[in-house]
Order: C-alpha cells, then structure tokens, then sequence
C-alpha cells in the first residue's frame, strides 16, 4: 500500500476543505496522542467545523482538563485523520473499522507504514503535536490557550519533559509560545512527570528489586507482573512512566519493562542509548517506535521471553557482549 | 548592609571596566552555580580579561565538561564577583576571607541579603543562569558552544529540566538558543537527571520504606542517615537530587528531606506547591531559598528534628492541618 505524503501547505488544505472531520488516536493513549489529537480539534472547530476524537480506550482522567474543552460534536464522519499513528493496528480492536479508511495520517515515526491515503510525516519532530503546531498558522489558526496546554501536553510527554534528545531547538520556542498563552503548565508536569501514588512506589520498590542485568550490566531487564501489580495496590494509572527506569541505570545501553499483559503474553518497552537502536531491534520481533524507545509483544512464559529480548538485542547489537 | 542595585547595562559596565575578576560559587556547587560562573568566566575571559572561579569544594568530577573549557588563569582579584550566592556563609569556610570584600552579586534568590557593593537581582529568573545570559549581549559576547553548554546545564538544573513553575517563555528561548550551538544537551539531562549508580537506586529504595506522614498524609518527610548510605554503598554524588521524592507522592503539599550531617545534625530540604511557602518555612529556622524550594539546618536528634520541621511546617501554614 502506498501513500502520498504531503507538505504543511497540502496537508493544510486538505483539512481546510474538509468537515466532520474524525480523529483517530492510538490505542492506550499517552500525553502526545491526546494533545495532539484535542489540539488539532480544537483548530478545526475555531474554523467552524465540526471535529471529534476518537479512541478504542476510555481517555484517562488525568487529560480531562484537555478533553473537556472540545465542544461534543456528533455526526457521520466525511474525513477521517489519524494522529500519531504509525500503523492501524494501533488503532485498537474497536477502531479496526475505520483501518482502511484514513484519508490523512499525521505522524512522527520513521516507521510509519504509509497505510492512510495520505500523510505528513516527519520523524524528526519530537512529537505529532510539533506538525499541529506547525500546521496552526498555515490554517489561520491563533495558538489559544486551550490548544496551547494540548499541543505542551503532548511534547513534554514524548521528550520526558524537554530531557531526551529529540527535543530540538523548536521544540523549546514552541513550549516558550505555549507558556506566553498563560497554560498551566506547572500542574501540568507534575501531573505528567512527578506525581505517584504510594502504590506506585511501592510497585517501584518491587521492580527495582528484581531488575536482572546481561551483558556486562550494558541491559537491564525489569519485569512487571500482574501479581506485582495487584499486591502493590497500583491501578492502571500508576502504570505508566516505568519503561525509562531501566535504563536510568549506570553504564545500561538498553533497559527493557516487561509487562505481564491479561492474556500472560509480555508487552515490552526497550529504551536506548546511541549504542543501540530500540527501532531495529524490536522490529526483529514484530514491533516498532524510535531509535531510542520502541515496543513490541512476546507472547511466552516469563524467563523465555526474557532470554528471546536479551537474545535479539545481542543479535541487533553486537558490540554490547564485547 | 546595603546594596547598590544595578540594572544589566550598569553590571556588564562594571564587568568590562573590570579585570582579574574573581567568580566565587556557593558551597556544595550545583549546576547552576558551576554553569552561571562558568559561563561568566568564559564570557569574561572572551572579552581579553582574566577570569576563574572558585568555591568552597572540590568542583565535582561530572561538571567537568564545563570546568575543563576554561583557561586556567591565576592572579590577585582585582574584582570580586559573586554569583548565585544568596548570603555570603553560604561561600563556605574557606571563602569566608572574601566574604565582606565581594564586589558584585548576581543572584535570583529572593532572600538575597544585599551583602555586596552592588548587585544585580532578579528573583523571577529561573537560574542565576538567566541574568548570565541576558548580560553576554550587552557585553557584547557571541553565545558559544563552551558557554551555551554551561548555562543550559544551569538552567536545566534549576527547573528540574524546564519541569518546574520557575521556568519561564524565556528560560525554554534561552534553551533553545543554547541548543542552536550544538552542544551536548541530551548527554547533560542523562548525566544530570537520569542516571543513577546502583547504589543510588538501592539507597532510594531505602529511603523510600522508611517515609513518614502528617497532616493528612499532606507532609512527607523522608531521611537519610550516615547508615543508610553507608550500607547502600552510596557515594557523595549518589545524594544529589533526593529532596524532590517526597513531594513526588500524591496529595504531598510540603516534602521534607532530611539529611544526617557528619556532626550528626540535619540538613533539610524542603519542597513546596502552591499551598505552602517553603522560603518562609526555612526562614523560621535560620534557613533560606525559593517559595518551591528551600532549606535549613536543624542542630537536634533525629525524631527531634523531624517535630521540629513538622511543627514549623504547620505553624507557617495552618491550612495543612485542616
């Protein structure tokens, strides 16, 4: 399947032509797929058209205060945009029907399988929200401040707050212009970044317990089983942020979290460094993401699936056994 | 003692008609204290003039990437700089011989104590980085990789990497000029923010166990003692960026970190929102800093101490017993 990618000026105006324009946001969404998704509503509806977002999951409460400001519109969807999506299958099982159907895909993953009609991509931005920002002014749209705490929601989520190096210069003069429109953005990255509950840290506290290292201590692996979950008394909510704690280790090159998914099968997030590539590496096994953080699922007992990750990060990156 | 305060058109004056200037940082060097003066030193020596920095202690080994930019210039002071020094105890011991001679302060602490000839004082600056970075033009200094590398490190440290509500439009603008020139910054977040030893995490995890609650669970006081660290296996610089954890747990209005000094009595950090004041916190105990972040030493044993904070906590902010 082939797409035609378009340019800010293309992309523009096919948004500007269209109405009842669908958004469709990844399955469990994050901080960037909601920002970016409310935050392109929001400019469509300034426009006077009608705009809703979609999502197989239920939206987290803690992003109500970006939900909240869409007007609820209802209707038969004439253009469908997918945000922050790299393939349909992340749409979710209750999306799946809307797979085919993307006119428009606006993304920032390199890999990205060019499955929408047609797409703005650009793996350079730190997050989608970044293409939103850019597309504002070519669509005659005000940066306002309910668009502002989305599209800042959504690029301090994908650069861990401004830290991880896909933050570009940009991307700090478009968080400086969201902060001049007055965002709350204090409450904000608490929210994002800081706070835990006590279930969370004590989920924490048993992760790090049990962290296993390979290679030289150059991979670490953490596991989160369901068992840990529910003994720590952590919701989904307290689920989120753990990936990066791996690799937070001294000397580690790739930090792996396992999580035991409901079926017993492991959804797995690897974090690197410049010594190793997430991407490549978790392609091997079905997957995808970026250089420095990627995913994919094993679907084996716990020790297999550990050995299988370790395995292929070795294979993909050979100069980690040395 | 008064001050004269001067406006950055009068401090760049003084510091183009100076020579030999001296830059003194405050004890325990942070990162904005290294990267403000740094950064100062190398402006300064940019302009021809001899410049260097000193301090109390040993410059940690992880500033060096800064450090190491600057030539090694050695004189009699004929200008005495402070920066980032709020009060002149807080130059140390060793330092205390140019505690009444300090030329010029330029500080962004509110409790500045107007103990230099003049200073230059804006307490909405995010870091002393700031006033640095709004002099290098009107002293007509080129932003360079050596200094954008230093003031960004200062930066970023003093808003937990643009994180806090200190951080302004102009801090993200500053950053990303920083960032125009090339440097480093995602190995600087990593090495500031991200890694820790092994014996950190282990340290963390202890530290954590042990937290205590008050007030509704709305003050989380959390200690570290010699023995801990001791059977961690920490190191010096495994004890940098502990006090945010406290206030990291959810519903915490006030995190109290207290530290077992060699002399066996307590320094303490205390971490605030907008529901208490952390400077006014301090002040009643001899202490100093920031609204969102300040600190004291409480000469008392442990539990004592721990009654001690507590009650001045509750006294200075009567809501929280509510």
């Amino acid at each position: 399947m082939k797409t035609n990618y378009l340019t800010l000026q293309e992309t523009a105006d096919r948004l500007m032509s269209a109405d009842r324009i669908l958004l469709l946001a990844h399955q469990y969404p994050d901080g960037d797929a909601i920002g970016s998704c409310v935050g392109l509503a929001l400019a469509l509806q300034s426009l006077g058209k009608q705009a809703r977002v979609m999502c197989n999951d239920v939206i987290p409460d803690k992003y109500s205060y970006m939900t909240d400001t869409l007007r609820p519109d209802e209707f038969e969807p004439g253009f469908i945009c997918a945000v922050d999506v790299a393939d349909p299958k992340l749409l979710g099982p209750a999306m799946q029907g809307f797979a085919e159907r993307v006119d428009l895909c606006i993304d920032h993953h390199g890999t990205n399988v060019a499955y929408a009609k047609e797409t703005l991509l650009d793996a350079d931005c730190a997050a989608a929200a970044m293409l939103i920002f850019r597309l504002l002014p070519v669509m005659g749209v005000k940066l306002t401040a309910p668009i502002a705490q989305c599209l800042y929601t959504a690029m301090a989520t994908d650069t861990g707050c401004f830290k991880y190096g896909n933050t570009s210069a940009e991307t700090h003069r478009m968080a400086a212009d969201c902060i001049d429109c007055g965002i709350p953005y204090e409450e904000i990255n608490r929210s994002m970044f800081d706070i835990k509950s006590r279930a969370r840290l004590e989920l924490e506290r048993r992760a790090l317990q049990d962290i296993r290292f390979y290679y030289h201590n150059r991979c670490a692996v953490m596991t989160i089983t369901n068992q840990m979950v529910k003994e720590s008394g952590a919701g989904e909510n307290d689920l989120e942020g753990l990936p990066p704690l791996p690799r937070q280790i001294e000397g580690v090159w790739a930090g792996v979290t396992l999580r035991e998914k409901a079926d017993g099968s492991f959804k797995i997030s690897l974090r690197t460094g410049r010594h190793a590539n997430a991407a490549d590496i978790c392609k091997v096994l079905g997957g995808g993401g970026h250089a420095a953080a990627a995913g994919c699922t094993i679907a084996l007992p716990l020790n297999e699936a550990i050995e299988k990750i370790v395995a292929v990060i070795g294979e993909v990156t050979p100069r980690i056994r040395d």
